[in-house]
């Protein structure tokens, strides 16, 4: 199953900050806060104008983005919990 | 009776995600969440933009959607419970 | 006395959907919930659009609406408890 | 004294609707609800389009009109309660 | 000192309206309600349009005024006690 | 230190407002309200309109002007409080 | 790892105002309060505008800004903190 986001919604699947200390020990999951980064998987079409121009989205399927902590919609697709979001509500591309 | 919805609104009929476990045991509906999402059954003819202009609308009958959990207005036509719904409260199309 | 409505609104008059069980028996009304389908008595003009222009509604005259529990303004007219609501209140048009 | 409504403004006056019963009895004021029907004693010249373009009201001076309950401002003039409004606020013009 | 208004606002001066009795007896002060009447002393030049246009105001200094019980904001100048407030915030122009 | 505002801001410094009795006598500081008047220090560029145009401010440096007793936002600079608050926050101009 | 904002947003990085008395004697951060001073690390390309044209934003890479106490989202960049917010809400830039 594959979620085609509709208008200037993304599909953003959460990931793990990486949970080092300076020496490389892995901190458990639970220890750390739950991320507000991800990976977005689906992008839609863009927001239509009052112009009724379609405007394109910036950000891309891979591009790893943040957001807030509340953002979002979560559904549960093939077990995985995803996010669905206005590209709006994304705060900034991580370049790595 | 059928509904033709207004504006940018669609009708949609609740249908339950596939309640399986891994091993194919269908879980008795009782024990699962009420699914949020729906099958498209009628919609509207779209906006009119501050053109005058109609925008349609992107999902056509038939569409898988998924919408919010308290999204849109419960209606009951012969017996079955509908759901209408702007567009813009419709988060995703399911590709199978 | 006959209600001409101001702009986009339209004056609706309620009906009882028909409350019949499979086997036909006709339940009594009080045992009913009041039902949010109506009958459109008058239609405004139309909105006027920020051109000037003004926007013929959609539904007409004798059109079977949907429309929700609290939407519109209770008037009484020679007895009758009629409805005064924007388009935009309407969901749907029942086709029957 | 007279009032000059500014803008899509409108200045009513309320007007008791009739109070007889089938059998033409006048039942005394004090037993009815207050209306919400009103006359037109004024209009203003219109609201001023984004364009700079002044919308003439749809609602004359004399005409019999509808509004909620809790609808404008009252005003006091020469010991007659008016009420200020926006043509907005008012629902229907009732024609007799 | 005087107040040059900024925008689409005006400085008005409440005035208490004629406190006479039909008999012509003045009743004192403290016995009438406080008046939203005023008489406007400045107006600004006008609110700035998305054109980028001046929309001038319609009211004019001297104008006799009415607006609402708790419009505008309370300045002293000179000790008077001023009210400067939006134009659209004033009901109408009181015609004597 | 010098504050540049950012759009449709302007920097103001609050000034007392003159507290003397007619007969000349200064009432000291505490007892007399926090004045709302102030000296414009700085103004932005002026907001970007939906045409991407720049509309530059009315107020000037050195304006004195008078806004809100909870207009804006406190900064200090240089142990100095001055006020950083939109021009639209602004009500009139003194003119001396 | 570094942040590329969306739209019209800047990443700032919190910095110290100078915490010295007049007599040059150093304050211990905790007796001073948080500052709402920053440093701009990160400018989005700017916002699309109605007519699909994106507006750049004013401040640039290395300005140093003033923000209200509460703007923003934080988040944690390689152990920094550093905001996210709205050009919009950045106040002024700090000529030094």
């Amino acid at each position: 199953m594959k979620l085609q986001p509709l208008g200037d919604r993304v599909v953003v699947k959460r990931v793990d900050s990486e949970t080092k200390t300076a020496s490389g020990i892995v901190i458990p999951d639970a220890a750390a806060e739950k991320p507000d980064q991800g990976e977005v998987l689906a992008v839609g079409p863009g927001k239509t104008g009052d112009d009724g121009k379609v405007r394109a989205l910036t950000v891309k399927v891979g591009d790893r983005v943040l957001f807030g902590k509340y953002s979002g919609q979560t559904v549960k697709v093939d077990g995985d919990e995803l996010l669905v979001m206005k590209e709006d509500d994304l705060f900034a591309v991580v370049v790595k």
